[in-house]
């Protein structure tokens, strides 16, 4: 359903790159009835959650309310600009700027949606900081008229210096930038070197300080926002479990409690996926002294026991032992594991990724060096397969070995195209560009498994890997505000400025097409392929628009071409995309880092994990974190069997809890909320954690 | 003591101004003595230092070591420079590098030192990422000298382009920064699209990912590092006033106490410059019940309620009205006082504001417009006399009224300058441009007064200004870093390149004197005038560095009139002071800010409040908001006089708590801590804050 969804809006959205002005231009007639399509699609889905929800809860949601004139001014517009198209008239499609409400405003964007509905609360704050930094900045710009306009100094391209009052106002919001760093001040630091002192002061209080405080004011109300909605998520929780276990009570003894059998019943409901042992091992931590019913306290703290991803490790023994037992166990195959499981194994093969790095730098054209090259593909292979024949190979492609299946794809798909490549050229003598492209990234990409090696990176890196999914919401935002600015701009410069290849014959090819462009920063820096022609060269200037540098230039060509207000259109960019995105986006990642770097084990966590240790089925946790963990395994197995007794029934069963931040997951418990996890994971302060852990553990 | 030591450490530094290459030469002689001095007094300093501190103490100090070997090196290196110079031989003054060692050193820079320390303390974590991160550069590099090595490219200035190995790694570290963003791919975009992905992915790793990276590292330990100084502060602080407990203690019955009159004469020293009903207002606290004595608690608390500001406004009347009450009473000196508090006097001269800005953007010829700078100077004028008038000047020009004061600066000087201005003019014809200057700044300095009439910008600019004091550490640490590459840079880069007006017709005047820069983007900006000849012109390099666009405009053109690997020093400067120190002041910026936006009253400041109001002598805070404070203030009175009795004695007397912040204020007592409250203030964040107050306040 979700997916169903999710791929209408997307081709809705992609829709832009066959329409005019397209990247592979389609007839009208394709696109609009893939159009209707895509708007017949999300009215059904609108029906269909109309049906499931209550009358007034569907009417009073925005959401409902937003995607259904969304789709009413679709199809105004579409057929509008079909009537006109009939006769001949020239319109704008101007309804392409709402696609993106339907990406924010089904159900399935709930993350997108509470950042918007974060930068929505952040925004009467950042205004009034931005109305005085926009107080500031027309105060330098008139002291800087005063100061400068009547010197008769020129700039670098032989323009007069600070005339304008306007056009100060830009330069120096440029400068805030620091775009246009030492240019603009170059004539009048050449003039006298005092002049520098106002734009040292300038670039201190509009750069440093104002910007700063951008980012304060986002981070700070991102934080608060965030904190007011797990609060909330939080009591909702709580509030349900309690009418849950209203629901499901029986009454023993003074007290109402759920019974063990009830209990089991609902976890299987609840939680199909766990396996036995771990339910078994939730009801052991719940049941505390055996007494065959569940309290109340212990009932509700159910969803966040579910919530600990507990990894079930079934002690498996190797395949190859269970099919020839003789061959595996023999000397020979003993020393080849011990072998692999040996540091100097992963020394070794960090020795060769080293060597084939400086193979790659050397030059391709001596054959000997493309021989090495299969000599270094056989090497990793052979690590590879060693490997699975050491380690249990359904436990080395577990779920949470990223670094093995990244391994593996890697130089699979590197075996794969290299030799694609071979066979090409042995067979056509056509050496195919793209593939061998994809040889040299593939082969490059190898090296980065050096990092899993030194532990101190791979800190780092996991970090880095457990934020891609919040970044992948705000990859959803800066999507939307792409989209939007991309439609906008593609209306407003679209064909203004050609690019034209290098031996082009085409007038003005040096000014991309546009004679207006003479002389300009923008045809001496080359950039007419940076334009607003079609859907995918908007995005890659949008993005160039986002790094920030050289805008100015981008916007001064983009004016030059049409009107000088059309800057305004950068300057908009500048402001939603760098000032309250980017800034959003670094306080994602500051938050997300402080809660890897800084969480500590909660306390329903402590308890599982004390109830595992218990019953003897832990693995150690510093024993897991070389990578001989599954050798460990199998001594532990070897332990637990020479005790005997009650633990006989867990044989083969080992627990280790995977995450190392529950707090948050806790948080959240129904499954059309586990998207959610990863953006709460990667956002909540540590201290709010704590004290929303505490709030639901200590039940009231 | 302390403005003898840093006349002379900045004496020290300042002469790298006069010493060759020099600003303004002085004879060697002169600036030798003025060293030897400077060195001696240091020297001084430190004897006197040693006589005052146990000798195992000062023997264990590293920084007072380091001073020693300080002025050790200076001495050897002016004697070995001073007697080469003799014989003719030239050598580098290689010493002046750790000048800038005195000013960390001396015991007057404690925030220095401790924000030297806090970096000292970032280093190993940021070493990982920045390891972490270069890996990632090297890779980059190494896929991009493979995808792109091979095309033929051409830059924009038809250079060869991703040919050499190390000029990709420079090229790409320099797309980090985002210098030369989309210029670095234009060449490779031009040949086709699909190659943007791979600087899009570069960029958002390296740019977007590592950068967040580095800054979430700095601010994460800045806060740790901060987090355990103001503990340890804290519990320095717990027991040095629980030993003096115990030294003035008395018993008295079953507990140990401090006599009311012991108690008094111990703050009367303590705090010799605190009125006497301030003190009284500190004992009602302390000894709640009147009992005569003052327990351990109380006692403990001592230092927190000296620490908080108690403005004691004293209610006088207007002189005016001691000297000619008749006068003063009258019915129209009443309607001008009534006049003046009336919110629409605020407004009138909001209006007028509005229309100066618009008479200083007019052009200045006409002789209409400069009569009219005459009536604004006028108005701005009354409008302080008027004030001052109504309202009771010891109050108007109070420690804490800083836009009272800020107003009648900028008038009073606009004032001198515009008459001194006029002066020249009419008597020499000469028109001084440096005055003109500063009039022009002056006059639209004062347009910033309109700020404080809008109390949302008002709060705002308060938060700014209190971070004043914390951004100038800042600055000492910046100074320190500048100091040492600015030296470093003379040494490498002086001379090289030359700075020639306009209309030179020296050789090379187009090429900064140096044939090697033909053609190079150096020349093209016009950049000749930022080089490394002398100390000021380095500092302003440096600055353009640090604001970071077009580096490496500088980095190749200072390699080119050089040797290549001279981009390594501007390489290190990026990752000194860019990556390393602007991140802390971002850091600093950010917690700052936090914490005037979301502390809370403290517990002892709400004790104080409490027994101020129990006393009836509060002042309400929301009435206090506004301009009309001083008028209230005198309305307060009358109710005091109505009341009578007890209160009597307390008539005229009005308490109020001058800050909002006071918990780490509260930490620090000793009068030599004092310029560490700035610091803390503004870097303890809020959580800290109150744990650490809970801390303090709960005495055990």
């Amino acid at each position: 359903m979700r997916t169903v969804t999710y791929f209408f809006i997307f081709l809705n959205l992609s829709l832009a790159v066959f329409e005019e002005p397209a990247v592979y231009p389609l007839p009208f007639l394709v696109t609009s009835l893939v159009e209707v399509l895509c708007l017949l699609v999300f009215f059904g889905r609108l029906t269909h959650f109309a049906k499931v929800t209550f009358r007034n809860v569907f009417w009073k949601d925005t959401k409902n309310i937003c995607i259904m004139v969304a789709i009413l001014l679709s199809l105004t517009d579409l057929a509008i600009y079909g009537v006109l198209r009939i006769y001949n008239v020239s319109s704008i499609r101007w309804s392409r700027i709402v696609r993106p409400i339907f990406l924010i405003n089904f159900a399935e964007s709930r993350q997108i949606r509470r950042a918007f509905r974060s930068i929505r609360n952040t925004l009467p704050e950042i205004t009034y900081v931005f109305l005085l930094f926009m107080f500031s900045l027309l105060m330098f710009s008139l002291m800087a008229l005063k100061l400068f306009g009547e010197r008769n100094l020129q700039t670098a391209e032989g323009l007069p210096y600070f005339k304008n009052y306007l056009g100060i106002v830009f330069d120096l919001y440029v400068l805030v930038t620091t775009a246009n760093s030492p240019d603009v001040m170059m004539p009048a630091f050449d003039f006298s070197s005092w002049y520098a002192l106002f734009f040292i002061a300038f670039v201190i209080v509009n750069t440093y300080i104002f910007m700063s405080l951008f980012l304060a004011v986002v981070y700070n109300n991102y934080k608060k926002h965030l904190k007011n909605e797990i609060r909330k998520l939080a009591y909702m929780k709580h509030r349900k479990m309690i009418e849950a276990f209203n629901l499901l009570k029986e009454e023993e003894g003074a007290q109402f409690v759920v019974r063990e059998a009830r209990w089991k019943e609902l976890v299987k409901l609840v939680a199909p996926d766990i396996s036995s042992s771990h339910r078994e091992l939730l009801l052991r931590i719940s049941d505390d002294e055996q007494k065959g019913f569940i309290d109340k306290k212990s009932f509700v703290q159910l969803a966040d026991l579910l919530n600990i991803q507990v990894v079930t490790l079934k002690i498996r023994s190797h395949p190859l032992n269970q099919w020839m037992p003789r061959v595996y166990k023999s000397a020979v195959s003993q020393f080849l594991r011990s072998m692999v499981r040996h540091r100097g194994f992963v020394w070794t093969y960090d020795v060769i990724i080293l060597i084939n790095a400086v193979f790659i730098a050397l030059d391709e054209a001596s054959p000997y060096i493309s021989y090495a090259e299969w000599v270094f593909l056989a090497l990793y292979i052979t690590e590879i397969l060693l490997k699975v024949y050491t380690y249990e190979p359904r436990a080395f492609f577990g779920k949470n070995q990223f670094w093995n299946w990244f391994d593996t794809l890697i130089i699979f798909a590197a075996l794969t195209a290299t030799i694609l490549n071979t066979t090409l050229k042995s067979t056509t003598k056509y050496n195919s560009q793209q593939i061998l492209d994809i040889v040299f990234i593939l082969r490059v990409l190898r090296l980065i498994r050096i990092v899993d090696s030194i532990q101190r990176f791979r800190v780092i890196m996991n970090t880095l890997i457990n934020i891609v999914p919040t970044m992948l919401t705000f990859g959803g935002l800066t999507l939307v505000v792409y989209c939007v600015f991309a439609i906008i701009g593609m209306e407003l410069f679209h064909g203004k400025i050609q690019f034209f290849p290098a031996n082009s014959n085409a007038p003005y090819a040096l000014e991309c097409g546009n004679p207006a462009l003479k002389d300009s920063l923008f045809a001496r820096g080359k950039y007419c392929k940076n334009n607003f022609n079609n859907f995918v060269s908007s995005f890659i200037v949008l993005m160039e628009l986002t790094v920030v540098n050289q805008w100015h230039v981008f916007a001064n060509g983009f004016a030059k071409v049409t009107v000088q207000p059309a800057k305004l259109y950068f300057i908009a960019f500048h402001i939603v995309m760098v000032i309250i995105i980017v800034n959003i986006f670094v306080s994602f990642i500051l938050e997300a880092f402080f809660v890897e770097y800084s969480l500590e084990k909660s306390e329903v966590e402590t308890a599982i994990e004390q109830k595992i240790q218990e019953l003897g089925m832990g693995v150690q946790e510093d024993k897991l974190q070389d990578e001989q963990l599954l050798d460990n395994m199998e001594s532990d197995e070897h332990d637990l069997e020479g005790e005997g007794g009650t633990k006989r029934q867990t044989k083969g069963l080992v627990f280790k809890i995977a995450s190392k931040h529950p707090p948050v997951h806790t948080l959240v418990s129904s499954q059309s909320m586990k998207m959610l996890l990863w953006w709460l994971r990667s956002c909540c302060c540590q201290e709010t954690c704590l004290l929303l852990f505490t709030l639901l553990v200590q039940d009231g």
